[in-house]
């Protein structure tokens, strides 16, 4: 076969992708060549792909030193392996598979640490443009032949996207693929965020700040894991509706209070939830999540990513109070061991995938489905690829 | 007896005690009076008490709301029961005992949970200075009757002063009483930040930032849970000797450095100690402490006190890099219940309280104990309360 044949197993792939150009440019769907994948990397064939804020920020262009253009970005996704590169043995042609920003290669320090979930080589690093084995692109336009940079390890807007094998994970043949886009990112780190980083324990009290996909995917683990109370907390009325229907057994919009936040769930509470969840990427937030705990035992959870300069706003005395704060990625799950377990969880119902997709269009219509994220309309909207599967 | 007898079980004490009236004011050695202890408190007789740098900020009305004059300092001491007041039954006169400023009433939620040491009522407090059961001073002015107000649920600058019972830990009787009194602060504090809140690792590696009583107390900790590298960090040379002394396997002075203390302690440990203790009170030290903590793992704790308005100097994206930041008060030890179990451990050289009294004086020296301490010059300046026992 020649180059360009589209795919073809054993050479490059000639495909669409959505290609960005510039910050908050729209996105152009054009031809792409996707190279052969080279050692220890593989080539899969994207079926279904979401957008997540931290598309969003890329998009951007929010932080300028994460821009690098041109770009196919996307990292929520799911597909199946169309060819593997040398030395891959754990994954062949036809698995069904999800990436994985934060990867694991499963020989470093970090991942033989029962502690971390960030792998020496392959952590979620979004100034990463350029595949690591030579620090070049698979992507090429067809058009002039000139590189387009990776995004998260993934980039998943494009029918076949090449990553380190330490990025993607083999799932159950069983489990719906096209929710399984979803366990990704959002699911797993909301979910991880409750079971692994803050180990919610059942009958305990939980507030989430920001029900988008994260925070719902919170609640869907605080729910599941038998948390007594799951305090919701947006200023968009809209997300009481759906709130509720993933669990959340309070609502509280800080836009119709008299008083700060975490006063209110103080009251609501005796004296503060025993984790709380921040979802909203936003500093004031941080503080009133902080708060809102219960002394002595109170554990916070940062899931929001934050603009670069700002500092945390809490005083160090504050610590003293025992309140503990933490970060979380990727829910702490070591993904290449971990999430198969996951996809297996989700199809028992431990979080109800199908709650999250609430639009699905075309691929081609991407700018599409980026509006209406921006615009808080959408929690996820599934981007189908054209594929043979699909057709 | 009439009100006044000295030493008398049933009814008003004389005795001698430093009072201080306004900041920075040399403290004022006098006669007060010290009243009966009231339902569940206990007056005891002070034999030996210590400086530590919370008095010192306290003295020096550092914080304003914590201003309150006349006041008697002190919370590191030890001594004996003289009376117990109504429902007191776990105490008797002639225990040996050492108050604690962070009290366990063992009843409340806090006390009967396992994640915190701040009981409900009797937690530490530097702006309480009165009595809970009645919000009135048991010391009074033997000249004019005024009440002199309390510090820290303790008062120990006195040969008699009156505690809640949660704030009274009875010892072994066999431990040396005048050692004993480094356990009602900068032990427990030190050593409980190793074992209770870091629960520091055999073979692990540790960094110490500012190597005070408290500081070397962590090493003391942090040696006897058999770290294999304990890197002491102090902007004094004068701490080399007494930190090898301790345990401390390398010695960095940051005003020696022509890098930041971070990156030297990460060549150091092969990318970061697993532990750090901010004992300096000091939110760059607080920083650098974090930074020096590897990736992925790493835990720091704060144990020093900081100045009210500053923020932590932390970006929220860096709890991203798995790297964690709690605070510490009293060494997370449950006071009433754990220390006599640290007091054991102390007499089988867990600590050697003797390496930390590098000064003795009468108790009416308290001045120039309090200039060794401003100066640098002492670790702790044990200071002997005039007494049966001692004369």
């Amino acid at each position: 076969m020649e180059e360009g044949d589209t795919h073809s197993a054993a050479n490059t792939i000639t495909c669409k992708a959505a290609v960005v150009y510039g910050p908050g440019q729209p996105l152009v769907i054009q031809d792409v060549l996707v190279d052969l994948p080279k050692k220890m990397e593989v080539r899969i064939q994207i079926l279904y792909t979401s957008i997540c804020h931290t598309d969003l920020g890329a998009w951007l262009g929010t932080n300028e030193a994460q821009r690098a253009y041109p770009r196919i970005l996307g990292h929520e996704a799911s597909g199946v392996v169309e060819s593997v590169g040398e030395g891959v043995t754990e994954l062949k042609t036809g698995d069904h598979v999800v990436p994985i920003f934060n990867g694991e290669c499963g020989s470093c320090d970090y991942c033989k640490s029962d502690k971390t979930n960030l792998c020496e080589k392959y952590r979620v690093n979004p100034l990463k443009s350029v595949m690591v084995n030579d620090g070049k692109c698979r992507f090429r336009s067809k058009e002039d032949g000139k590189p387009i940079f990776h995004f998260l390890n993934t980039s998943t807007f494009s029918e076949y996207t090449v990553l380190d094998s330490a990025c993607v994970v083999k799932i159950d043949p069983t489990a719906p693929l096209h929710q399984m886009a979803l366990l990704s990112c959002c699911i797993a780190t909301g979910v991880g965020a409750v079971c692994n980083t803050a180990k919610v324990q059942p009958g305990s009290t939980v507030a989430v700040f920001g029900l988008g996909a994260v925070g719902l995917a919170v609640v869907e683990g605080a729910r599941s894991r038998g948390a007594s109370k799951i305090i919701g907390v947006d200023v968009n009325p809209d997300k009481l509706t759906k709130g509720q229907t993933m669990g959340v057994t309070h609502f509280v919009n800080p836009k119709e209070l008299e008083k700060p936040v975490h006063e209110v769930i103080r009251e609501m509470t005796g004296g503060g939830v025993e984790y709380s969840f921040e979802c909203a990427g936003n500093l004031d937030v941080v503080r009133e999540a902080f708060l809102s705990t219960h002394d002595g035992w109170g554990l916070t959870v940062v899931l929001g990513v934050h603009a670069t300069p700002a500092m945390l706003p809490l005083h160090p005395m504050e610590l003293f109070d025992g309140r503990r704060i933490v970060g979380s990625v990727f829910g702490d799950f070591k993904g290449k061991s971990q999430l198969p377990r996951l996809a297996q969880d989700c199809m028992r119902g431990v979080a109800r995938l199908d709650e999250f997709i609430t639009h699905q269009l075309p691929f081609e219509k991407i700018n599409e489905a980026f509006q209406l994220l921006v615009r808080g309309k959408s929690l996820r909207c599934l981007l189908h690829l054209s594929s043979p599967q699909l057709n």
